[in-house]
């Protein structure tokens, strides 16, 4: 698998010190290389009301409007609502484009990927207000139904996910159909057995990266106790159906299976992927690894199934 | 404009002693960043003959094939090749897909975006051998006419399209429909005169950086005679009609306008499109900034014109 050669190609750029926001975006933007390009999607920037930077609409052409009677307007797609990773710092609609187009190739849909204002610039929590316009946007503004909508993420767009939908419960709007989390970040507190036992497996993610990149995303040290930061602590009573995966050879192994096992113990149902010896994102290499594209149609199919496709 | 501003942001990167070209590239391959994404295109990975990485195909689904009659298969979309800059050692099909597709749905023809060799691992000629291969592929195997097949690329790129159109007349291989070039790199002896009348101007590119890029992409100094290098005084005689822009100010203004004046001089239809003030490859801002939208939108319309479209 190319992903360990890759990784150990950038780090080096990326842990500099001192700690350089741009250069690391840059050089995250590189996680866009390892997807190939999915065939028979076209793409569209939209900037929905409420947040800050364009999206990109992904749209598989193959994702034909459901027929309808004359008289009424065809309803529109179902639509995955995509939150890149890069650890609420880096990783972007550009970076993330093709993943998302290929989940949304798998489950019939097309895929909004959004830009979310990012740390240390904007801290928690402005990105989980930036998805929930999002949302709003679809749902209020497109006439999408919550039912033909999925949140998915990769990393600490699995964390938005989840985070997403606890706020969406606690404004008591209408959930989405489903939640995806591909090697989700979770816990804020370090504090997982597989930060230590994948410690030297995993060649992008060290634990000692992660308590900067909390205090970034956090903008100060009084906000782990919030629930929508203590994710794995946290009241999950009637979130969506979740479809979660991580590999063996992640440092957060521990969150996908805390979270699964705290989502069932909720009554949530969970369907869990946990690959052999794969490293964290490894969905990056979709197209390129038979494993990310494993994981990402059975993502699909699972979102299929809840939104009823 | 926002791109003095960007390339302020990356060029420091750029510019670090030693000279490290995998971080060179992975800040170059930010250039994609610069134009918005093309509506209503789909792309699809091509692995062509006698290359090494992949091409991507950029589909306008505006671009119908052509009726024909229900007996023979319909004759395939006229093409731009189109060759990304970068110094002949950074860019990609992935930094230049979105420039090339708009240029392709303002042309009406699809544009395969190619991933020739870069310096310092492969010097000149593997990158104009490349473009050889893939034009070979075009027009032996996917049954392309050379009337139906435009050159096209930006700063090292424009030098590719003029180099590969001399080969090809030195093959005696039927040349193509018309070349562009935008801001195209030509003087691999630095000698023209807005490389000093230009310097303050131009936040990119700057005369002080090209020997060394040069002595890269040739692998020696003994070839700066040969007649595939040293482009602003080769025989130009039967090279196609030339689309060729350059902002006034570039540094690299005098390469178009001398292979303008040079190429008139050998009977060839040119077209020359100096606007004012802009910098070197403006036309990445694609979809962005009117001016580059305007060149895109010229060099579509010679383009097609010279197809006879």
């Amino acid at each position: 698998m190319e992903m360990e050669h890759f990784w150990k190609s950038i780090t080096p750029h990326m842990l500099k010190e001192p700690f350089d926001v741009a250069l690391y975006r840059i050089v995250m933007e590189e996680c866009g290389s390892l997807a190939t390009e999915p065939t028979g999607v076209t793409y569209e920037e939209v900037q929905c009301p409420g947040t800050v930077k364009p999206a990109i609409w992904c749209r598989p052409v193959s994702v034909s409007t459901p027929p309808s009677s004359l008289s009424s307007p065809p309803p529109p797609p179902p639509v995955i609502l995509y939150l890149h990773g890069g650890g609420f710092i880096s990783g972007s609609p550009a970076s993330h484009r093709k993943l998302a187009a290929h989940l949304a190739k798998h489950a019939g849909t097309h895929a909004l990927v959004l830009d979310y204002r990012r740390a240390p610039e904007h801290t928690f929590p402005s990105q989980i207000d930036d998805v929930v316009a999002a949302y709003k946007w679809l749902t209020e503004d497109q006439g999408i139904p919550h039912t033909k909508i999925a949140l998915a993420g990769d990393s600490a767009g699995g964390n938005l996910s989840v985070a997403t939908s606890l706020a969406l419960r606690e404004k008591g709007m209408p959930l989405p159909a489903a939640i995806a989390g591909f090697s989700p970040w979770l816990d804020m507190r370090v504090s997982g057995a597989s930060y230590e036992t994948n410690r030297d497996k995993d060649a992008l993610a060290k634990p000692e990266m992660l308590p900067g990149v909390i205090q970034t995303y956090l903008g100060g040290n009084d906000k782990a106790d919030e629930p929508l930061v203590d994710l794995l602590r946290t009241d999950l009573k009637g979130l969506p159906p979740m479809y979660l995966a991580t590999g063996t050879s992640d440092i957060l192994q521990s969150d996908a299976e805390t979270l699964a096992k705290r989502a069932r113990e909720a009554g949530i149902d969970v369907e869990l992927e946990t690959p052999k010896d794969l490293q964290h994102i490894y969905v990056c290499l979709a197209g390129n690894a038979k494993e990310a594209d494993h994981t990402l149609k059975s993502a699909g199919a699972f979102i299929r199934s809840k939104m009823g496709l």
